[in-house]
């Protein structure tokens, strides 16, 4: 049996014998770019029943169809982290999209704070960019991604259960060491928080202090861009708290 | 005193009243982009002497100069961490080569390996954006760029006093947990070893496992791309053996 190098994501549900239609963007990909057809065997996840090697059964132009032959790997429950952050320029906003997901964040909430540069975030976009980042990561769960909502209240309906780890570059001293932190904390789910280019206001700042679940950390002596601060946090909590022990 | 905004990077010495010349892109950038003028404070560093105040005393279209006025940090020695990896896309590559001076790396070295991309490394780029990473970052020292060189013949000649933190993706129950390992590491200079995005060879894996300086770790059960693992690896060394304890 020849090993399986393209791994699509569906809609459908997946099983023993179970045919799965391709959508018409996946039949292109599949016979026109990658000039595979019939009797090719592909792996496909949904997010929800594992993952299955498939063969394609059905290749046309516009349109194809595959029926699972196995299960590959069983449906796991990951590590529960969210990632909450403010939107910044299109690429640097789709790489964090694209670095959560090989990250394992299981849910993406973009937050709009006072320095929130004004340009919209689509959450099409983005749900599209976690199917292709889960795609080619081998990722079998799909992060949820929300709309983007103001960060004042967010935190007023916050579950206290779940603590934030606070990238905060102006914190100085004040701040942990994120290794230290995250070692020593006990089970349980977090979240990432990350803000815009011009950091958080003294307001946002003063005000995230007042939580106790709000865990503050400084990330080095550098001033680290939005995107690295994000993959810095979410690899520091994967390396203590998640998957990578 | 005006807080200065503006970080330049220049080649020349920096003292107290030390008249720095600006180069044609720095005028343009600072009088043409910036609309700056006679008066304004910038901040200036050369890898050498440390960060200075200093104020334009000449501005013209093309040219321009300054006058150091006082120092605001001190020339300090960072953590002695070289980043190995092997040129990828060229978004791809300026995106480690930004990030890898947002975390401090003080060497970078390309290496070319098996299954490395044939896209020729332009050392004169990735200097221009090390230059450009280190003003934006607030980094006080430039980071050496080397030629490319095979994987193989940097091996042969490796000082074993620097050990080599390897990202092995093939490895998987073989390896250890970065955190872990790092955590229990002595004093001592490493650098970050990242392969291309086809991984390493298996004669390439075999020869590395050979060498008592190699270290792999895994970096979770995801396949990350080749810059998420360089910035994933970076920052597990720099948390627990570089600047951000």
């Amino acid at each position: 049996m020849a090993m399986a190098k393209i791994r699509l994501c569906v809609d459908q549900p997946l099983g023993a014998g179970q045919s799965v239609p391709l959508t018409e963007a996946q039949a292109h990909y599949l016979f026109g770019v990658m000039r595979e057809g019939v009797g090719t065997q592909v792996l496909l996840f949904n997010g929800r029943d594992g993952e299955w090697l498939a063969e394609v059964t059905e290749a046309g132009k516009r349109k194809g169809a595959l029926t699972c032959l196995e299960m590959t790997r069983t449906q796991s429950a990951p590590p529960d982290l969210w990632l909450l952050f403010a939107p910044v320029k299109k690429a640097r906003t789709d790489f964090i999209v694209e670095k959560a997901v090989e990250l394992g964040v299981s849910r993406l909430q973009p937050v709009l704070t006072d320095y929130t540069n004004s340009e919209r975030f689509r959450r099409d976009k983005a749900e599209a960019h976690v199917r292709e980042a889960a795609e080619q990561c081998g990722a079998l769960i799909l992060a949820e991604v929300e709309d983007a909502v103001p960060l004042d209240r967010l935190l007023a309906a916050w579950d206290p259960a779940r603590r934030i780890l606070w990238a905060d570059e102006a914190g100085a001293g004040r701040n942990s060491a994120p290794a230290a932190l995250l070692a020593d904390a006990g089970p349980g789910p977090w979240a990432v928080l990350i803000g815009p280019e011009g950091g958080f206001s003294d307001a946002e700042r003063d005000r995230l202090r007042t939580f106790d679940f709000v865990h503050p950390v400084a990330l080095g002596p550098r001033i680290l861009r939005a995107e690295t601060a994000a993959l810095a946090a979410l690899t520091l909590w994967q390396a203590h708290r998640g998957d990578w022990r």
